[in-house]
């Protein structure tokens, strides 16, 4: 029972393909077939239409008329890390923890995940996967009036030994103050109601799924993302499998876990990061006008008011602020085999609303103005110009649509040719190993939620 | 070399009581050596006295002159955790990360730590044994225009492979805010220099002499308390061995490390809490006079005044704060063989400055206050009744003299009988086994100090 058996459920549902409930090919249908039934229709508003649900307080910071959900603030950083020494920008404060949860059962020796096919006004084509259950406390205890959200109490009452997975981790460190979600995976064993929007599918089919642009959501890829994937000795193997199978041997990182984590630990001692609430309307070099806060040279993103609207069999209408990008991001890993086993090339990056100064983000991390000659981010232009056949994974990706509005970021997964260096790689860089990726996922704010991403999307099969 | 090699020579050195250089008689005569040679005046003054390298701000908080160092300043705390849903309280801002570092050299086969015979202001003793750089980075910046620490530089040139640890950890929650050091435990390969006031000695000899109350400082202990020890197969190993040995073997914890930290997980979900700075003048229920910062009714702590000399070769002076306790502390584990396996009862513990809400604490930890029948924290009595033949440890240990002024708390490691219950424990308890601990132990901030003190106590020979 236990850790054994849940490696071995988890290993096997990501190696099948075969689901004889809903095959691939009819997840998708299922999907567009979701995407007929609703209409979704996402306005940009004034500021002012949003009240008095949504407005400015004294301060200039746009906040919920229950205190509740979330509110944009500003913040002052101040940091010895990276060329820019001290700034101001608004961030998303919502300091409650919200659960982003998966409902997995077991049926004839295979472990399924129930997903949900959820619009959120954000996301660039309605409908994504999501799942089993997205709430965030407000949700939970209702300030909205709404309904409890569904599958809520299997989650809340879940005994210990249901539990496959249950641990916080962090948000966009640059948009969002500290914020973390509790990301959760329980198994029942009981008959469950399934809902008109929910569905059944393995693991080895999501990751199939977000090898497509745009289906998997963002908190969907995070809770899979925790999921420990280890080889097992004499479990049965489907003949063909995936690059990503080849991660699982993992007989000699190169460099100890003690070597990984001493290496964070001075990062930490050596970046400082000062991160101070102000008002939102001293935040230089940022506007408030009456349809957006923005950067006086529209850089990095802006917030915008929408009103919205869902048609499904009863007609949902809100309104609330979202996050707009200003560009594309790029999100890539450099891996390279050395000595037999995988590696990941990761960064030590700081940003301003990590909850501990910095987190293991991806080998590269930025958006579209970092990399059209702008600046010059290590390893950019050799992700971008790799050849076709060191490209492991290129998709496009949605970040979360309940806060930012059609934010995508493309994500490379890129194999290292014998040219790239092993050593004498920059300071803030180190190679790890997948399975020590594995071990630094069970534990809090240590993989941010960019590395997470790229992680989800590796295939076994 | 690397992961394996390091386990038996932190297991080996941790089993050595013979050191050819130095008995453990030896050590002790220096340490009395060391306190003769040492003459050593704390004189309490008033805050005007300390103007002015200390003074209070316009908010009341108590600063140093170059804004170094620490500050005393007020929070106000909210919290769902405990019968106090908010206070106001005094506490140490020190928002710099301070090495705590030890060095060690294999000779012959046996790892030595180079410690230091060091005086604090607020040592009940003078002396303790204190790791080899105990430096913030105000005293290794040289704000204080003192010397360079010695032995700085090996830190901070190590090579990766000469780190044996390397890991940031938390001070005392309840006193101060979010802080923590860097305990980092080097190897060194050539000769070095041996200062008068340092001595090397074995990991064996280390847990010995902290057997007996006040000679191993604050800082050594949790810098050992890190120290990963395992059973190592095929190792010889003394024919006596300490009690402490049997923890080692962990054929069968009780819960597995994915639902001990799924329940550090859902404990962070259900308590807030929420610190704000303000005044120190505006602190409730405290009050500033000329001699001390004190709650109205004497309780917890009060912040005085000291001026030090220190008569050794040549005389320094200072003035600086100190904090001083109202009472005797306690702190306890509890501890029980389950299934052939011995596990500790821990208690997660919502504290003030604790840097993400909550940290595995002893199964008792409290001051006098808590346990005179003012109130009834579990198992305080269980702890204070125990038999002879129970008591594992029971030793007074000091707080950090560089802040606290003859603070010291009663160690205790109580093993329990057969009538003390396995299941059904309050929600906030859980049992984990040593490795598991260890394993917790080489991740930020899920073992407190307190806990991290007892675990060092404990002796395999």
């Amino acid at each position: 029972m236990s850790v054994m058996r849940n490696d071995i459920m988890f290993l096997r549902s990501a190696l099948t393909m075969q689901n004889p409930f809903n095959s691939t090919e009819q997840v998708l249908d299922w999907i567009r077939e979701q995407n007929r039934k609703i209409l979704v229709n996402v306005r940009q508003i004034s500021f002012k239409e949003m009240v008095p649900m949504w407005q400015f307080d004294a301060e200039g910071n746009l906040r919920h008329a229950s205190g509740k959900f979330f509110s944009i603030e500003g913040i002052r950083v101040k940091t010895n890390y990276g060329g820019v020494p001290q700034w101001e920008q608004p961030i998303i404060n919502q300091p409650e923890i919200g659960y982003l949860g998966i409902i997995t059962k077991e049926i004839e020796g295979v472990l399924y995940f129930l997903l949900q096919a959820k619009v959120e006004p954000g996301n660039v084509n309605n409908v994504q996967l999501s799942p089993t259950l997205q709430a965030t406390k407000s949700n939970y205890s209702q300030v909205h009036k709404g309904n409890k959200p569904l599958y809520l109490e299997y989650f809340q009452n879940a005994k210990p030994e249901q539990i496959l997975l249950d641990q916080l981790q962090s948000e966009q460190g640059a948009r969002f103050l500290r914020k973390r979600n509790r990301n959760i995976i329980i198994r029942v064993e009981d008959e469950i109601p399934v809902y008109d929007n929910f569905i059944w599918v393995t693991l080895g089919q999501i990751k199939a799924l977000a090898s497509m642009d745009n289906i998997v959501n963002m908190d969907t890829r995070t809770v899979i993302s925790g999921i420990p994937l280890h080889t097992i000795a004499d479990m049965e193997l489907p003949k063909r499998r995936a690059w990503g199978y080849d991660l699982l041997h993992d007989d000699c990182p190169y460099h100890t876990t003690i070597e990984i984590l001493s290496w964070m630990t001075s990062l930490k001692c050596k970046y400082e990061l000062n991160v101070m609430p102000i008002p939102l309307k001293e935040v230089e070099h940022w506007g408030t006008t009456d349809m957006a806060i923005e950067h006086e040279d529209g850089r990095f993103f802006k917030i915008i008011a929408a009103q919205v609207e869902i048609n499904n069999r009863e007609v949902k209408t809100w309104c609330q602020p979202l996050v707009a990008p200003a560009q594309l991001g790029l999100t890539a890993f450099v891996i390279k085999k050395i000595n037999g086993t995988y590696h990941f090339l990761v960064q030590g990056k700081v940003e301003s609303g990590n909850f501990d100064t910095l987190e293991m983000a991806p080998t590269v991390q930025c958006i579209t103005d970092n990399y059209t000659g702008k600046n010059n981010q290590p390893f950019v232009e050799y992700v971008l110009n790799a050849k076709e056949e060191q490209i492991r994974v290129d998709t496009l990706q949605s970040e979360e649509g309940g806060r930012f509005y059609q934010e995508q970021n493309r994500n490379l997964i890129i194999e290292a040719d014998d040219s790239f260096p092993v050593d004498n790689l920059p300071e803030n860089y180190i190679w790890v190993s997948f399975q020590q990726l594995m071990l630094f996922l069970q534990f809090n704010n240590y993989l941010n939620i960019q590395s997470r991403s790229l992680i989800s999307l590796i295939r076994m099969i």
